[in-house]
């Protein structure tokens, strides 16, 4: 299935609804990390400011629940909360169709239906809905992502607590459709431990046998890695002989490993400050044109929150496509519920969906 | 991966702990339905019971809960409370180690242990737990019993809500790994409607669309079928032109199609009475060497309850294998809750399994 | 919380879509159980037939996906598929809105909405979803129907396998909150477990402990049972110490057990053909004001499919509630997707459920 | 049920195993942040080492997975891997029955079991498991542990999301039952949106309706904390009218909110880096003899990770329990998976547990 970009179809600012519109306006920060009261919220859609009269302007790299500043005068910069100081001048006002002088276009991208029914059973997402379609609409993209886009893979660890799924994902990996990574300190040392011991946890990834001292395993894992200085260093000291973490140091993609209190050790390439972690991963997500998400609740929500819905260049406006894979219909009604509205949800095990998806890419290229 | 059966190991019955064993005792059931206060019941274990000085006999095609009686003098058969008639000579004794005269064997089959620690992370099943092996082990197990075995299927619904699950298990069955089938209404149902108008409860089992007036197509689909008399009717007059059922009934394969409180219809090929549903499931239950039980909780608890966990025949006696594939780390829990040691579950979603399993035994076998 | 009913708003027949549209029309049926091809399916909605011009006939004791007969020249009666004979006039036309003489009253009752948000988070039922005010609700409701309505309850084997749950359900029905009692087999043999034994499934329904030889008790308790004839010999003989059973038979309320493929036993009281007992769930569901389904997905959504949204008595039309509590989002979507648009769920174990509920209702009536 | 603590059997080392029995070895750290090679790893339980003929020594404050360092020649101390500066001493070798002068203490309190039986049913923790005991046990544990405990509360935002959970959580806090915190920034944030605008992430926590704009609502309640320096100042300056971080801050309840790359805000209270707040999590967990993890997956597994099964004191040996309620098998699964074996799960929804724990405390004590 050839995948086409949907067109865009900016608002018409001819209407007069835009016409008599007042201009944005803003207000200046007085306190660090503080924003004036009537703060402008961000959403994942496309939204323009009038800066002056006639001319609205698209902000550009956006993302949800931030504030939009005004720099040098005509420049729109999306802004966290924790990153604001005085003297920023913040968009204010909380009206969505013109009134403030913002506009947030929900619907500038025509994509298809797939209802036509007032009423109909089964209207929602679970795990009796079929997906052999979203498998064929993922290849094509991710096809056409391959070359023109940038696919921004999220990892949980589950990922390589299996040998197919594992190695699978290294193909993808090897074959070009991994742009950049970001996991936590679990996914990088259940990695490290499957290539130097073959286990995750100290169960053996192929044959589940929990090997004799295996809850050592992670922890040497560590400690191995960290001795050398960097996964890096492992790597190009041969240390590590399979893996993804491997795979994509070696070809130098990028990845962000962020912390969590869960972690053990860390490795030293975990990022210890979770918003500094952040920021390296919107750093990913400004250049995401399709993220792929698989079995982990927090670090898909935490890109979900950073992504927004279009990505605007110099060539125009294209949509950004978000798959979540999950066993769990909370966490797809979660996602669904904090707002990322251009997520779409396969309700499986990452076990079987890399393992297909590698496949199926394959065969869909021959 | 080449599948081995594993050998049985009876009991040494020369040992003093049989050697001074008493015999079974049997009592007369006075009343229909009713045992003696005093029943043996079975497991899903081989069971042997001291019938004569020395004489240890095995029971045959057994399933666990059930009553053994005393035919003919010699012959030991297992049935359910409900099928007790007056004057049957029920075996009495709830002692499991010999010493009322019966000797459940609990290991008869030497299994490779998966661990050898007595500390150990991850033992549970989650969806986390590897499977890769498992699918091998399924591609090695389901070519041995393609050709010497019995297999059989017990299907929940989703199986026919995709597109791809659907085509690959009907390649399943061309292919000569199905011998047996046991589902519900609602499975027959909407593979009809399937073949019919293309969708399963009015979504499309492809592009998912709604379709209009789609709630009337599995209506529809039971009284179009009804209207010809049979499933297998319809079938040989051609208005069933793809799907399980047709590929089922084509090839003479057995199938039982049990009903529920749940149904719209139903078929006409749907028992009503479900005492006499789970006899012909027994039926096919004593025939089957393998199970697998697609994402179907009542339908998978019901056929474990049915199913022993070894076959003996002339040449001697066997496991019975029982996988379940399910989303659900509750429907894997409650299987071994109740007691059917033998089931191994998988747990992701059956649209996967079945894509991944059909495309697995095709390139094993090349 | 004071409850109310909500009014009912009958269309309004003088309007022209009504005062032009065509009779209803009727076809013989010419073969048992099968309908004239273009049918109409009944929904869950109050439907309104044109049998003479200027005369909608409101049809009574509906159910969704089955037929609606013309009996006498003036009664409409809605019939399963499986129920039809020859010469039985069925109504046909699939058009809802009059088009066909048939119209179809999705908003005859003004709830008050929820939401009056374009966008909004967390808009789905999950289990972060608040449900203090479901209770609350549940109070002024019950409290009502205690009086003046007919309290039907729909119970997973669950119920019983605790002692608190159990023992506050008892407390319901002794305090007059429970009109009718839809549940399966288990529901009822380990209530009579827990009260010969104190266990269900052999594990004690307090102390959480396995005992001696516990997996009999369940079946003694059918053995026992069935000894004597009937549940209700076993109350009148005093054999039922304690439970649900005891409290609903001896208070006369009528109960439907209704038989699954997963049954050991039966029960003698046990129905064996699903669809006769189908047709005895339904004979509950006509009289039903209110249902409470706890914790059984077979039961809850049979239940469900046989639950119109309203009640037609000589007084007037009045809604139909229908609560589910389930502990998975899996079932509470699947409840939905089925169409059963008046179900409102609560996602958490009933064992709280049942306790705070009886507790609640307890302080409120205070 | 008056709580009565288990006694604790300390191993008697006079058995020759232990005589027998080489001293401890130590090796030094020559890397930051690196361990030796062969380093022992700690566990969750007591753990005793030879450090002169004839002296075992008990580690105290314990946790898994570290290291353990001699100080001063006779302080056993247990350091992250993180924490390790050149010089350290640190205890080697991994068998655990004294052969390297290390032994674990798996069985040194004496629970009473709960099964004596070989085969059972319904062995594993499931949502049909009963727990009535365990809200009888908690009764008189937390009573015990209010006046002679420390009582660690694990939080996820769900306790807020439900008005009546909220109220009662509130109210354990007002009786003592509360002695230390650990949340993210979520739970923080939505007590504080709650107590200005009645909200969670913009839906009411009792009505549920979404509000106008609601979805600011959030984020004014972080900036405006933010605006006044911290929780504290906006507490004490009367701008939180109501909730749990109210009622904590206003008690000088330790708490501690850990940084995830989830959050929006963040509140200037929580803790960016994550080992920084792991440390802090630790300082509490080492005072802590109860914790009880409400609805939270990532902090539970964290707590569980930094949470000995003891408590070694002057007055002696206690155990450390661990209450986990959350509504999925999966994560209650993942605790027991990562060996945290004294945990013991509660499968409910955290609004039902706050509510009817509360309302059980309040009449178990009167």
């Amino acid at each position: 299935m050839a995948f086409v970009l949907p067109d865009y179809h900016p608002p018409d600012f001819g209407l007069p609804q835009f016409a008599e519109a007042p201009l944005a306006t803003f207000e200046r920060v007085t306190q660090e990390g503080v924003a004036p009261a009537d703060f402008h919220a961000t959403s994942i859609f496309p939204e323009y400011l009038h800066l002056e009269k006639g001319t609205w302007r698209l902000i550009h790299e956006s993302r949800m629940d931030c504030t939009v500043v005004l720099e040098g005068g005509t420049t729109l910069s999306v802004k966290e909360f924790r990153h604001l100081v005085p003297g920023d001048l913040v968009a204010c006002g909380r009206k969505e169709n013109g009134e403030n002088g913002i506009f947030v276009h929900t619907d500038g991208f025509r994509f298809p239906s797939r209802s036509s029914e007032k009423f109909a059973f089964r209207g929602r997402l679970t795990r009796e809905t079929p997906f052999s379609i979203d498998y064929d609409e993922l290849y094509g993209l991710l096809e056409h992502e391959r070359k023109s886009g940038f696919i921004l893979w999220v990892l949980g660890p589950a990922v390589v607590f299996d040998r197919d799924a594992r190695e699978s994902f290294v193909r993808l990996i090897d074959e070009g459709y991994v742009h950049g990574l970001h996991a936590g300190n679990a996914l990088a040392v259940h990695d490290v431990e499957a290539a130097l011991y073959g286990t995750a946890l100290g169960q053996a990834i192929y044959s589940k046998r929990s090997t004799h001292l295996g809850h050592y395993n992670h922890l040497d894992a560590i400690n191995r890695t960290n001795a050398v200085g960097s996964l890096k260093q492992a790597v190009d000291l041969g240390l590590v002989p399979s893996g993804i973490m491997r795979a994509v140091i070696s070809r130098s993609i990028p990845f962000v490993l962020a912390g969590s209190i869960r972690d053990d050790g860390p490795l030293c390439d975990v990022i210890h400050d979770v918003y500094r972690a952040q920021d390296e991963m919107r750093a990913l997500a400004r250049r995401a044109t399709t993220v792929v998400a698989l079995a982990t609740q927090l670090h898909a929500i935490a890109m979900g929150n950073l992504l927004p819905s279009y990505q605007a260049s110099p060539s125009g406006v294209r949509p950004v496509y978000f798959y979540n894979v999950d066993m769990s219909e909370f966490v797809a009604s979660k996602l669904a519920d904090r707002g990322s509205l251009t997520a779409r949800s396969i309700l499986t095990n990452v076990q079987d969906f890399v393992v297909t998806l590698e496949r199926g890419l394959r065969e869909a290229c021959v």
